[in-house]
């Protein structure tokens, strides 16, 4: 046999694998620079190295690390690397396309605007010791002047006299019992009941059914320290400001309305929704950012058994589709490792009714003929890795349908989702993970699914372009400056 | 607005639907008889009952249950089902057409076989005792008899006077320490060697590379016995009867020629490879079974740190099959998490050097252009879900990309691998984990499946016709009784 047999091989087998990756975001952009290529070579020789010097490495407190683990487990790793640090945390991101406005700043800061605010007050159903700090949820809130404890040194939350009132949050930190960790031990614990830990997302709540009862206490807890106006503003100060530091510059927030006020400055006058819109405005205005909050979208466990079906909205969604033409539906669907579940079954209904945009589509991958309309009618889908792997759709990133989704053509927008409880925070770990768990996608893959945040977001076309010119001048600057890293 | 525009979305969404769906293996079968249809309808009821009856229990022996949960788990549950008892344990199931040679007799069958032959003696490094019970592995073996210990009684492998040499496995078992267990003790220690446990599973190797290193310990401790002949003529009986029990007509083996011989009955003459085929023929000969051993294949950990990729042996291959045109390739390839690792680059070459059937092809789902190649070529797909779960490539069946696969009009035949080290058996459980982690995949499915399991086997297209037409009347009567049940 000639050597001409097996070289004629592997040219047919190039020429298939270019066949089998030509649908991708990275390859049909052709032009890429002699930077960007260089940047992407240089990408990847750190990922190899690492995946032995970091992820390789056993005996650390992380057992059995790999790249793509468990976000929870994974974060301090994370951090130390190189991939993270010098390159995914600078990169301009373009935009945020999927994060819920009660769920975009980190616990340990929610904390502290509440510890700093004297009107916001915790109450426990009664003296926490030990064994009952592992269940009970605290109830904080911000209290009107006239409602404050009348005694100005009031027993601790942990001591045998309290007998359920409010406390300020202030001094039931301080007086937290030394024997359950003092101000450390309260920190702890709300903290705790402010995110999702390891314990519950790998034990406790191991399916995606019992997790979001965990998922949903977060929100619980947090909501009311929000929903006040004062703690309102500055959260949204700090959201947007942490999303500009990692190199996010336009943000289309998802808004829920159950429950249907803000609380005004006093913790008594319940403010109308508008009021949070005006904040919105309020806030941008004076960052000089960007940001819209456009878009109507119904969110939820999709698979929850309370749930409905896109399908039971139908007729109202189709009446308002007609009479709010210009509005543009972002559905949220397919959030589900069901096959042929109602809230799978959301994906016929959510490209039906003519969304623009999909949240989440993690089943997408399951139907063939979706895929296909999504390929064609520019329909992208917001993946949200970490979020679905904390919320145990996937156990970790190499299992996550996103090869699937983005070989098969579909603009693919990476989303944060719920980044506050998941100990996240921005777009960095969600691309890092990305990054970390393929040897097919690299940096140019990133890079153009950022163009796509942008060419896929709700912005009008002239402030598309403006973004896209803004966003190619950071992202040469930002490629210069990798390719030039020694890798 | 009125009804009619409901009416229409609901239309166009049936349309929808259909040509998703239109690829799969049972919408393309149009001709189904009533009792089939009944029969379908039937278990899609015995599945959403037990749902919530069996699955939906919480507080028994195994926590937090769900549908197509971790089979070394879920065992226990799937047989107390009417949805495995009644209908699938019953059904016939076609081929077995991917299921290694030296791992498809139950560990507790193995060892009775061990503990029945006098040949067969252990030895243990030194005494055990409770710590080292966790770690060592025996070493069971056929000795010749001039080699057999010369005293009658000989001291127990627990006894602090025991310094390494065979013991009768028999003897050991009785005079295992009774404070270890005793028997039973010997048993459980003896059997969790033979097999992959949860906490193997779930916590120790917890990942693809981990896993596989237990995995490989369980061939290497029982290959020693069932090479020896009088063993592996009973393991093979074994093997096809439980088969045959099972609902399965025709299997085809992959067998490994790592070690080059198999052991006569006076545990010393190492015979050629060449009298491993003619105790198959002889034992399928008199269980008048049809069964073939052909196609070649390469086996083993793709991901592993010494494997070689396809591509290493490209040009031999090439020669191979120029040199045997008639001898049809069966490769192993993608099995694997990897995207764009040599394990999952498999796939490109098993195809480009004409496999018949791609053994496993779990990342297959991530290349468009392999599938489309797939489904001309009708290279159908030997998924093995419960091997995948318990290797880890998947945490659960929910998470399987098999409904990828057969959506994009793929054959599949659902295969078990090596089922000894799984704690599984036959078919039924891989079959049982596919219906009930789908609300799409019905009876119907797997009837379609089995009936592919008997096209795309090796066997020539007249014993095929014959096999399809007996697999038909089982089926009917099959569907019959199942749609005579009350659902």
């Amino acid at each position: 046999m000639s050597s001409q047999v097996l070289a004629d091989y592997l040219q047919r087998r190039e020429k298939l694998i270019a066949e089998d990756r030509a649908l991708r975001v990275d390859r049909i952009r052709a032009n890429h620079t002699a930077a960007e290529l260089k940047a992407d070579e240089v990408v990847r020789n750190i990922r190899t190295r690492e995946a032995v010097s970091v992820w390789g490495v056993e005996g650390g407190d992380v057992p059995h690390p790999y790249p793509g683990m468990e976000f929870l487990n994974a974060k301090d790793i994370i951090l130390k690397t190189d991939l993270y640090s010098k390159v995914v945390s600078k990169m301009p991101k373009g935009s945020l396309l999927h994060v819920h406005h009660n769920a975009s700043v980190e616990a340990r800061t929610v904390l502290n605007l509440a510890l700093g605010h004297p009107a916001i007050h915790i109450r426990v159903p009664g003296p926490l010791d030990a064994s009952s700090l592992k269940y009970v949820l605290p109830d904080i809130q911000p209290i009107p002047a006239e409602q404050y404890p009348a005694t100005v040194n009031p027993a601790s939350i942990t001591d045998v006299t309290y007998t359920g009132g409010w406390v300020p949050i202030q001094k039931a930190r301080e007086l937290f019992d030394p024997a359950l960790g003092g101000p450390d031990g309260f920190d702890k614990w709300v903290l705790g009941t402010f995110v999702i830990n390891p314990s519950d997302a790998f034990r406790t709540y191991n399916t995606p059914m019992k997790i979001w009862l965990k998922f949903g206490s977060t929100f619980a807890v947090t909501d009311p320290i929000i929903r006040f106006v004062p703690i309102q503003k500055e959260y949204l100060r700090l959201f947007i400001r942490s999303s500009i530091e990692d190199g996010i510059s336009y943000i289309e927030v998802r808004m829920s309305f159950f429950i249907k006020y803000i609380l005004a400055e006093d913790a008594k006058t319940r403010l109308d929704l508008r009021e949070l819109l005006l904040i919105y405005e309020e806030v941008t205005n004076e960052i000089k950012a960007e940001m819209k909050a456009k878009g109507f979208d119904l969110v939820g466990h999709e698979d929850g058994i309370m749930s409905k079906p896109l399908l039971y909205y139908a007729e109202p969604l189709l009446r308002f589709a007609k009479k709010h033409p210009n509005i543009p539906f972002l559905f949220h669907a397919g959030e589900t490792l069901g096959d042929g579940t109602a809230a799978d079954m959301n994906l016929y209904d959510a490209i039906l009714l003519g969304t623009k945009r999909i949240g989440h589509g993690f089943s997408l991958a399951k139907h063939p003929k979706l895929m296909e309309l999504c390929r064609e009618k520019n329909i992208a889908i917001e993946v949200c890795p970490i979020s679905n792997e904390v919320l145990r759709l996937t156990s970790s990133i190499p299992m996550h349908p996103l090869p699937v989704i983005m070989n098969q053509g579909i603009p693919v927008v990476l989303s944060s989702d719920d980044p506050a409880m998941f100990n996240s925070m921005g777009l960095s770990f969600d691309f890092f993970q990305v990054l970390a768990a393929s040897e097919v996608t690299g940096l140019l893959t990133l890079g153009q699914m950022a163009r796509d945040s942008i060419t896929y977001s709700m912005l009008d076309e002239m402030s598309k372009q403006t973004a896209m010119i803004a966003w190619e001048r950071r992202w040469a600057n930002f490629v210069e400056h990798v390719a030039a890293m020694s890798s």
